[in-house]
């Protein structure tokens, strides 16, 4: 159902990007399930880089959050085998890559919280947080941090 | 009780500030408390804008961070009902707003653990971080992102 | 054992950074350890200041993000009194310090990682996000924030 609502949108799951380094793609812990920081990355390659009020606009910015967003479902579907031990997204910090006056990153991140509720429904409700920063790893516009609860 | 300590300190916590678009003001997943990022907002209206640093003096971020303080607790009521149910706050993230070359916003984020610890004593211990930001959402001064465990 | 590890690679971790303030260095919640970002501070004193990729380098920076990691673990055994507690890493948030263009974090990360992974071995398996600021608070050229299962 979610995978097949993400497929209507054009999107595919089935490559979510491996971490380089000594760490974990994604953590459970209890009924929480931590999930790394996730970029714009499509097929492994960073689609979304730059600043979002100069290099990018905020319609971009906004694709950027929707695909870090997918890259976000993608974790949560590899870690758990099947959305049905999906409970909630509880928590989401969006870290958008920003010129030096933009103050508009509450409609970028609108792009991940979109795509939640579009493809989870009443599981996408979060508590949400959006920051500026004047450059993230890799040149990346935006970075995703979430955490779910699960059964 | 902790509604007439917040009154004696000058505040309401009547109308915490709404979330605007698919998220939630705050979301609970077990016994925590999940809490979106609180603006230093005064009856819908941004009180404290600007750079700590330079557009703002370390006292008046500290009152910025004060404020977005009492925000936390006006959604942990609007959520929760009754501070009856709080068991306390766990963790505190603070991000501030600062000129290039500003780094003492730990004394910009006491004006929120000090608030708490006025409001709520033994319920206020956290851990907490705090972050230098060269411009924040809205312009905002401070971000006040908070956990509680609740019962 | 993980005191033993720690002292081979040179470090110890009898006298943690005390929190100065109205908050905690480390607090419980459940079986969860949330602990208050960490600074790459050794006897008190801030041993790297400055951004990563100008004031300072890469292994510079690895070395930061490593002594911050120290610091974490000499927080939960004074928290916890003893490592058998400590079910796992669960989540690592790795704020580096950074010029304009420095998009190297995920490198200098590492540092904190890799250390976890030498100590801790199994029960080092964190998920992870690192981000760029152009300035952070005393002028670290690191904050790790940590959050911990425990038994």
């Amino acid at each position: 159902m979610i995978d097949q609502k993400l497929a209507e949108l054009g999107f595919t799951i089935d490559n979510p990007p491996e971490p380089i380094g000594n760490y974990e793609a994604a953590v459970i812990s209890g009924n929480m399930l931590y999930i790394s920081g996730q970029l714009p990355l499509s097929d492994g390659k960073l689609v979304y880089q730059g600043r979002v009020g100069s290099d990018l606009s905020i319609s971009e910015g906004y694709l950027a959050a929707e695909l870090a967003a997918v890259n976000v479902l993608a974790q949560i579907k590899k870690k758990l085998g099947t959305f049905d031990r999906l409970v909630k997204i509880v928590r989401v910090d969006g870290h958008i890559s920003s010129s030096d006056d933009f103050i508009e990153q509450p409609k970028v991140l609108d792009g991940a919280s979109d795509l939640f509720k579009k493809v989870l429904g009443d599981k996408s409700g979060h508590a949400r947080t959006v920051f500026g920063h004047p450059r993230l790893p890799k040149n990346a516009a935006i970075e995703l941090v979430v955490i779910a609860e699960i059964r």
